[in-house]
């Protein structure tokens, strides 16, 4: 049974091959690679050693086909993803920009994965759940919000930790009650990994220190700033530790951060200490960047762990 | 105002570059290509001279733009293609079979061409049409099923023709009801294009003579039956003619149909006879084979009325 589980979307991206290639203009993409921020996470999760679930829909094609093939073969509980006859699995058109920035097209909320709802959060599913890691980016329809609030209610039932990645893209949460939705799951999180930036967003301050201050006093015990190729921070109440980033050749960004998060939750979940487990979880993001595809830099712990002995040991 | 319109889903296609590439594995695809049956109907039908409109929508990305942008150019009405903020455009995955059939991966009856419903078909847009073509394709759900019905009721009160290319495919008409929504819309045309398969599918006979007897008998003025590389026979009360292929080198079969009856519809919108009508049709059908993406092939009225020279005069 799933020690870690999470909910949300299962894609396909699809990715232009050239820098600014326009999304109006015919050109060339590669893809389908396995997507969906909650699904890079669980894989991650799984790899890393840990029992992991999702709980998402995909449609019965082939890009629903191979998420599960890779989903299994990184040893996930494919077990409640359920493949919906008459939907399409969801997908998602990336191009990047000169500047680094990423343009989307999406077909997700109104996809497979937007049919989840409460009916699809079952309390047998919780019976060995010891974390319940949300998404910022899941929460792109009704029915979602609700069978993420339902999966709260059992996951604190079990006193599983809630970890939570706001995730916050401009294209999904377009309306303030999704901002309030994602300001209310901060508060009641065990443990946040975020950008900085997404975090003055959802609390509407913009001084790192004094969210963090805010968050410690609703309870959170532990925070990560993720800060992408500049590393992260590590608060706790007793330490606040920098993690310089692993320096590594970037070739696609996305997923890093899920990774990350992934990394971080299997590891305090097999009980490394959060240092520990944090350095190894900004060494699977810098890893994630090397390849091309949202999962195709996720590492095991075996591989993560040989790096961290060269740079800490 | 358009003397020729038609209702139903503008997309965009994404093709795989390969021969029998498979959507579960990461591969090549080209696009965005505008596409949508009726889209591709539409943008020859103006291509060829007539006054042309489709009724649909988009969302508010580059995939709508590169339709929008697309059949602007080719003279289209596109006044009524309403561009929707909170929907994203449709989009056909589509790959193809050694044997040369294909498969299909789609976002259509989700997607904003998805939300087409009888507020879409205002009596304004109807003043001077003449024909009003129904695309098979286009009955993808619940609320384009009711905006067909009623342009068909005001066609019918301005004395317009109905023209109706079935274009059953399997991933789309998974339902009796649709099969006999179209049923209904072939005995109440006035001049059906139509592949021999789909007749006998929607009239249950397997025999061509007797469908066309049927047919006459329920009113229908004229059926073109459409057989792909092996040309089409045209029928009327009066004659049986045989339009013999026009041999091209096939690159991408996609949209050909469409184009061949957005020709005949365009010109016999423009008073030119059934015969010539229908072999002009069929070297347009055949020209649109010639070139990658949908709409690539789609030709002018010049144009084919040359290749029509050196043929027939």
């Amino acid at each position: 049974m799933a020690e870690i589980i999470t909910i949300g979307e299962i894609l396909v991206e699809i990715m232009a091959k050239e820098v600014d290639q326009k999304f109006y203009e015919t050109g060339e993409y590669m893809g389908p690679f396995p997507s969906g921020a909650p699904a890079i996470f669980t894989d991650q999760a799984a790899k890393c050693g840990s029992n992991a679930m999702i709980l998402s829909a995909v449609g019965d094609d082939g890009f629903g086909r191979i998420n599960l093939d890779r989903l299994k073969n990184s040893g996930v509980d494919i077990s409640s993803i359920k493949v919906l006859d008459d939907e399409t699995t969801g997908v998602a058109f990336v191009t990047y920009k000169e500047n680094g920035d990423r343009d989307f097209i999406y077909h997700i909320g109104n996809a497979a994965c937007g049919k989840i709802d409460e009916k699809y959060v079952r309390e047998s599913d919780f019976q060995d759940i010891k974390y319940l890691h949300i998404m910022g980016s899941a929460i792109y329809n009704e029915g979602i919000r609700a069978a993420i609030l339902k999966a709260i209610d059992l996951a604190k039932k079990k006193e599983a930790k809630i970890t939570f990645d706001p995730n916050v893209r401009k294209e999904i949460v377009k309306d303030e009650e999704g901002r309030k939705l994602l300001a209310h799951i901060l508060k009641i999180s065990d443990i946040i990994l975020s950008g900085e930036n997404e975090l003055f967003y959802l609390m509407g301050i913009e001084d790192e220190k004094q969210c963090i201050e805010i968050l410690f006093n609703e309870g959170v015990e532990t925070v990560i700033i993720k800060r992408g190729s500049r590393g992260a921070t590590l608060f706790t109440e007793e330490l606040e530790l920098i993690i310089p980033p692993y320096e590594v050749e970037e070739i696609d960004p996305t997923g890093a951060g899920d990774c990350f998060a992934g990394t971080f939750v299997s590891c305090i979940n097999q009980d490394i200490d959060v240092v520990q487990s944090a350095r190894l979880a900004s060494i699977a993001g810098a890893m994630a960047v090397t390849k091309r595809g949202p999962m195709s830099g996720n590492t095991t712990f075996h591989e993560l762990n040989k790096i961290y002995d060269k740079i800490y040991r």
